[in-house]
């Protein structure tokens, strides 16, 4: 099983046990998310055994159980809550699962986790349903909790991921996109669940988890997000199929404008601006030509995207050393953002 | 604003004050959906106002809302129990049209309601993200009941819904499917919905709604929705598309098995058994000959399906008439399935 991100941490030679611990509650998060996806039905059964494979980093389900453990301290242990916390893990990883297959979809991508997707084996049509079951199921699952402050909260959540979804689209082809609007879309599309991830713990834990530690990890998963975003952006413009693992090059074949092309657009001006909207649309038509990726890279817009990046990467971290008690959880949140930066896939 | 189905009921001059509150309790339905779509992006707000052109036969609100009364009697209509029906009659609304939303997806369609669909109008990215809006405000919504029983019973259900879309589609392109299979299909992608519709009301309501009434009412739901399902079916092969006014014969060209299909194959030997499937599987390669329609039409299979909508109908009528007191309500659950036989669309 290819980990990628948490691999590094995993692996990582901090002391203590929270390694052990947090491996083996990863996999609690695999098991319920299968036994939660069992149907009577073969057929349904095979596709989410298919679904299985796209487990990768598992970076929400990392975020929500290490978040409980960072605001929440002794609390997030107490009996019950590390078994909530698990569960409502396993509901972000579900749901992000049904916005990976509906975003293959969209993307017309064909590999995933370096295996073939769901819409490149079975068609569109399966993929679209069995992102709704996934939905369907994340719901479902999340009901488990018998809480509706989380459920609406979890809810609301996928509203706001669908808004950002639907913002992105009513602007493919938007060459002239803002950075303002580029924001505005990965805010929502992206950074609302991991922020969710990390500010819903604080509902499962209770006592003992403060507003202001609430605050502090909302914050930090959403410029996380924002970060994340941006450095899938940059892989999908100079990043390596093979490593990545996953269909490429798609942004530009889409008209999606990311944030290294923007940068680019903004700094060209008079003809040499009409030239990159022009290569860009041609792009976006299916006759994109080796210059453009060229001209973008030679252009520093991606050493400028990474720069963003890092600074809310380094944002996020200062958060937490504020708003936060030291301890071995705080210290794997501000690892695992700066892993952030140098993933590969 | 057509309504279809209902309009018949609701102009109907039986005695009582049912039909205006009824309507009025529609509205309720509609603006509460409306409100719940608001966002503070105009291009989600311009989709989601296309997707209020849906609003038809609103029959899964009727049903809620209806069976509430026929179940529950006066206990429905105490303080705050109505608010709370026609909440969930919203939810289910909801629920439905995010399903015709990526049914549309998957049908290829380009009208639906006499309008272009979103797919049509947007694209199939578009029509994804934007069920996936409506599935998603349809959980938000039901949250606000503040009841994890329904709210895991209405994910249930969509769970159930899911499957019977991705039974069909496993089975598209089986041109020998039997009745029992295409049952099972839609006892879940269609039946299961109009079944919570009529059982769950229960859950709101509480004392004064006894379990034996939401069986019956289950039951009469699930022999609806299959029989409204079986009725679809009919006319999609053999109904003309102004009238109907949505795409009609995708289901031959999507190689999609239905009822009268099944029949037509089913009583077929030998060579002439050889020779339909084989029709069957050139028309879902776009090879339809207008042979195939003639001979469907000429071999007495429409008319079997009809009668086996009918039983159904029959059979959903004598579970209310044995397990429900008499009452308006009721009367107007048995009109409803009656008038189910005589849709045009």
């Amino acid at each position: 099983m290819n980990r990628g991100l948490p691999q590094a941490l995993l692996a990582s030679d901090r002391p203590g046990t929270l390694d052990a611990t947090l491996r083996d509650r990863l996999g609690v998060v695999e098991r319920r998310f299968r036994a939660e996806l069992h149907s009577d039905l073969d057929c349904v059964n095979d596709l989410a055994g298919h679904v299985e494979h796209y487990h990768g980093k598992m970076l929400r389900p990392m975020l929500t159980i290490l978040a409980s453990q960072a605001g929440g301290g002794n609390a997030a242990e107490r009996p019950g809550v590390a078994e909530r916390v698990d569960l409502l893990a396993t509901v972000f990883e579900m749901v992000h699962m049904s916005t990976l297959v509906h975003d293959d979809v969209l993307d017309e991508a064909d590999i995933r986790r370096r295996g073939q997707t769901i819409n490149r084996l079975h068609g569109n049509e399966t993929a679209v349903m069995l992102g709704d079951y996934l939905i369907s199921h994340s719901y479902h699952l999340c009901c488990a909790l018998d809480d509706a402050r989380i459920a609406r909260a979890v809810a609301a959540t996928t509203n706001t991921v669908c808004e950002g979804e639907l913002l992105q689209l009513s602007r493919r082809g938007d060459f002239a996109l803002t950075p303002r609007v580029y924001f505005e879309i990965v805010r929502r599309k992206t950074a609302a669940l991991t922020a969710a991830c990390c500010r819903l713990p604080r509902l499962v834990v209770g006592d003992g988890f403060t507003d202001a530690a609430g605050e502090a990890l909302s914050d930090y998963g959403e410029k996380v997000g924002i970060a994340f975003q941006i450095v899938d952006d940059v892989l999908d413009l100079v990043g390596d199929e093979a490593t990545v693992g996953k269909t490429l090059g798609r942004d530009l074949a889409k008209g999606k404008m990311t944030l290294p092309v923007i940068h680019w657009v903004g700094a060209e001006q008079g003809a040499a601006r009409d030239a990159a909207l022009r290569m860009l649309s041609d792009a976006a038509a299916g006759r994109e030509t080796p210059e453009l990726r060229e001209r973008i890279r030679g252009s520093g817009a991606v050493q400028r995207a990474t720069q963003n990046a890092a600074a809310l990467v380094q944002d996020a971290r200062e958060r937490l050393l504020n708003g936060l008690p030291e301890g071995d959880a705080r210290q794997r949140l501000l690892d695992l953002a700066a892993a952030l930066l140098e993933r590969r896939h």
